[in-house]
């Protein structure tokens, strides 16, 4: 079963009109990662098998969702950690961003059946600072088996990913207490 | 200890500058239930004590969300379930929207420790449909305890329920996989 895709490419489709999906969360408000984590827990609460890498190393060690993930048994990498991104030395950072990026490769090309839905968070940082290309990481979610999900997330999403994305949501910052009223980040909540 | 909110209102802090947020997922946008549902999620990892008060009446019986929040062992109540929504009969609407409410406030009401995040799922319809004001669930949030989070979601989010937040995110559709191509929803994924 094929179906006729935006740009005229044709995609497949699995048994019972199964596609896996290619979504975004990204713009400059709260929730990407949130969004992400929740959609993981809900397939997680369905029996599907699901992993997250995370590509920004996080001020603090232990965030709720690296908890989350390990009291519900599903496989949360935050590859930023025990290094230090954006170190004075470009290629020193991006050298350790691609052997991160092969990580992602193995998952989001590894047969269908072994993962449904590779998160990816904070991915768009990778691209910002140039040490991949949106062209290549589209390549490989091109080769993709057909019923796997992978959700991108992070502020600026390039166009061309948007472009290719299936389901693309921007969160947009209406009011945040931590920049409008000083309030220091709860746990739990922000981390 | 006290800080100083935008409206001028006192708002305690607790201890360690903690203090419970009003936190608004809007917009027309997929990914406000899943953000909620990942911010439960993380606090849970911390092994806070979360809930999620689900307002609408979903098609599906067994919700991908409500599978996982039984494996986690946390309470979501699908208070739609088990009766119709938006019968041609407002005033039983109405009331059966407003026994789920009096559920939420005993939630949102218990002293600290009982709760530390309520989320209160799809609540805008209830203002839409005239079954709450949002006058009353504002008085409500402002009588909670003061580390109490709750966590509203729904289209639409009425301004004054805005003002009154600490955090709100609009999710805005850039793009959407049923809308644009014609695909199904996605078990795992959409619910």
């Amino acid at each position: 079963m094929t179906f006729m895709a935006e740009d005229g490419d044709k995609a497949e489709v699995g048994a019972g009109g199964r596609k896996g999906l290619v979504i975004v969360y990204t713009g400059d408000g709260k929730g990407k990662t949130t969004a992400a984590l929740g959609l993981l827990t809900r397939a997680w609460g369905r029996g599907m098998k699901v992993c997250m890498l995370q590509f920004i190393k996080h001020e603090r060690a232990r965030f709720g969702e690296i908890r989350a993930a390990e009291k519900m048994g599903f496989e949360l990498i935050p590859m930023g950690q025990g290094f230090t991104w954006r170190s004075s030395d470009y290629e020193r950072d991006k050298a350790i961003c691609r052997a991160c990026w092969e990580r992602c490769v193995e998952r989001i090309l590894a047969p269908d059946g072994v993962w449904d839905i590779v998160a990816l968070d904070e991915i768009t940082y990778a691209f910002k600072f140039r040490w991949l290309t949106t062209d290549e990481v589209i390549e490989v979610l091109k080769q993709r088996p057909p019923l796997r999900h992978v959700v991108l997330t992070g502020r600026d999403a390039p166009q061309e990913l948007i472009d290719f994305a299936d389901l693309v949501t921007e969160m947009r910052m209406v009011k945040h207490p931590y920049h409008d009223q000083g309030i220091a980040a709860q746990p739990g909540i922000e981390f």
